[in-house]
């Protein structure tokens, strides 16, 4: 009897998929082999050109097999988390063999970790793993209840112990759920920990768009959109609010409240509000990550938290952050105002970190930066 | 500087997708009007013919206009979540303009909300919203770490107060996630809760394939499948492991450890398992809810779980359960065994409660039942 409701189940899924038009196919993708190789293959007989697409970094051409089945082989990837899609004749198509996929901003893509030595940083390995919470907060300075999600490391419930914080923050693409699944935050503060190079710490991913209250379709506008155009954007308002999550996380996790056990990092504009607010801030974090920041000083004038910079970041240094670490890509569009920030902080005999990646403004530099810097803070 | 850099950063976003090849397209879609009319648009010129379907409740052929936008306009849909994708020329195409997107076990679907009234328990509305937790707890019996998630009520965090639980499992197609995602718990029970419909209660969602840890891609596998085929299934290793969750959860959060605050339902296998751990421990919940339950008596004498069962329910029925809820399709493919399985409660008079709906297998029965149960449960 089990037997039969098995196949019963199984002749209901594939009939369904029947239905639907999608007769199984004996097409595996992506394939990766132990050394790395992946091999991607998709059949569509009737397809005049098929594309595939991989971040930012493969945009090729696939071969067409006797069968129909288009397929390509890719080699020397880096490990690391890949996103990618199809294009079958000028269409956007998804691998219907790989049910994993990612959003990046409002472009949905499959996804796959590589990791042929076992020791990804971003990969799930078989450690202690810390919890992920989604929590909503009061912020009374923007009157909202804002969602925000919270890592704990492992062993925290376990523990009395109180533990440092990272305020860890997106881009303008982004939400609170970016750092965790693109950014693959869980994972690397997982690995880090157990292998003994970073320090156990909570890490608290908020919103820092301030016209919604959560990523999008998960507040009350359902079907909200991702988009890069937000009726607030990076005019101060996530800057002099950011208190209100501060206070919420000292006050709902054992957290060191205190300068010295406290990070703040970011990218893009994440970047750009971690420069601010701790420029703002002197007196509350010790650690300041600037991943790819948006920096330009481009809203003076429009909230006292962008007045008066130079002086500001004077004072704040004088104040001895242990580190103030900027990353960024030789090919980022941002490189040059980075340059220039650097200038500012060199003239002003500013001591900070400086890490030049390759490549530009895009998800495998901020997933290795997160890897550098968490291991540098709380030590 | 601040109009130029946004600028900047929409025009990189525009032209990456140019040149991914998708020209932007003035398609909206779906655009859902007041009455709650549902138009879907897709751009396909050159396609011959393009379908549209939406869970099993529609397939319909699209309309060629003269631009190449196929559409189509769906009346008199209920409030609901949906899932729906195209089928353009026989290949599956996402429909790009909806970032918004569900895996239903390996197919993934973009998804919306209908609420034209603004009532619908599934929709996010504006109020008090509870916390979900991503944990891991230990089984013992299993010799396994396992992930598991915990929805709390509103208020949890600051309270003091000790709550009911909910152990709610999911089908033989699901993972520890489901329930929150196409199951829409957390919504349900936030609108439930704020509306005094419901008492707050604890949720715990734990994944019910005890040959895996996780949800596909979350475990130490990183790029495993979704699939029906498991290699443990509805053999009582879930069943006989259960009270691991129990005590975990238990010493975690602030329960009400005892028989009168505790309730199991499931749908599908969830049923099953629900069915088959409230009989074997009948001192353990007050409360048990079968949606569209996999009964069969299928695994007698594979686990002693499943052995005389009937005298087990007329054990577990002298401790007078407060409800013992069934709900089920007059389509559903298992409606014959749950015909056979009342027949047997009331051989033995045996009180339960029995809901017929319409449709058969599916979430939309699976979201209803628990939007009735949790109304019936704890009070």
């Amino acid at each position: 009897m089990k037997r039969i409701l098995f196949f019963l189940f199984v002749l209901v899924a594939l009939s369904m998929n029947a239905q639907r038009g999608f007769a199984p196919q004996p097409v595996s993708s992506p394939e990766i082999a132990k050394n790395g190789a992946v091999t991607f293959r998709v059949k569509a007989p009737k397809a005049d050109t098929v594309k595939l697409i991989v971040d930012s970094r493969v945009d090729t051409l696939m071969m067409r097999q006797a069968d129909g089945t288009w397929s390509i082989t890719l080699r020397d990837l880096e490990p690391d988390l890949y996103m990618y899609y199809y294009v079958i004749d000028g269409m956007k198509v998804l691998d219907n063999k790989n049910a994993q996929v990612l959003r990046d901003v409002s472009t949905v893509m499959n996804t796959f970790v590589l990791d042929p030595d076992g020791d990804s940083p971003v990969a799930v390995h078989d450690v202690p793993h810390g919890e992920v919470h989604a929590v909503w907060y009061d912020s009374p300075t923007l009157g909202m209840t804002r969602r925000m999600m919270i890592y704990l490391p492992p062993g925290y419930e376990a523990s009395h112990q109180k533990y440092p914080v990272l305020y860890l923050l997106h881009g303008t693409g982004g939400d609170e759920t970016v750092w965790l699944e693109q950014g693959r935050a869980a994972q690397i503060l997982d690995n880090l920990i157990a292998s003994g190079k970073a320090e156990p710490m909570i890490v608290v991913m908020p919103n820092g768009h301030t016209d919604t209250p959560t990523a999008p379709g998960l507040g009350p506008n359902n079907n909200e959109q991702p988009t890069f155009a937000h009726k607030q954007w990076m005019e101060g308002t996530f800057e002099s609010s950011f208190n209100d999550i501060m206070t919420w996380v000292d006050n709902n996790y054992r957290t060191r409240p205190s300068k010295r056990y406290r990070a703040i990092a970011g990218l893009s504009m994440g970047g750009y509000h971690s420069l601010y607010i701790s420029a703002n801030q002197p007196d509350d974090f010790n650690y300041v990550g600037l991943f790819s920041a948006a920096i330009g000083r481009m809203d003076q004038g429009k909230s006292k938290i962008y007045d008066n910079l130079e002086e500001k970041l004077v004072n704040q240094f004088k104040q001895r952050p242990r580190l103030y670490w900027m990353g960024i890509g030789n090919k980022d569009f941002l490189y040059k105002d980075n340059e220039e920030f650097r200038k500012l902080l060199d003239k002003n005999r500013l001591r900070y970190t400086y890490h030049e990646s390759g490549a530009g403004h895009e998800w495998a530099n901020w997933r290795d930066y997160l890897v550098i810097f968490t291991q540098l803070i709380f030590k």
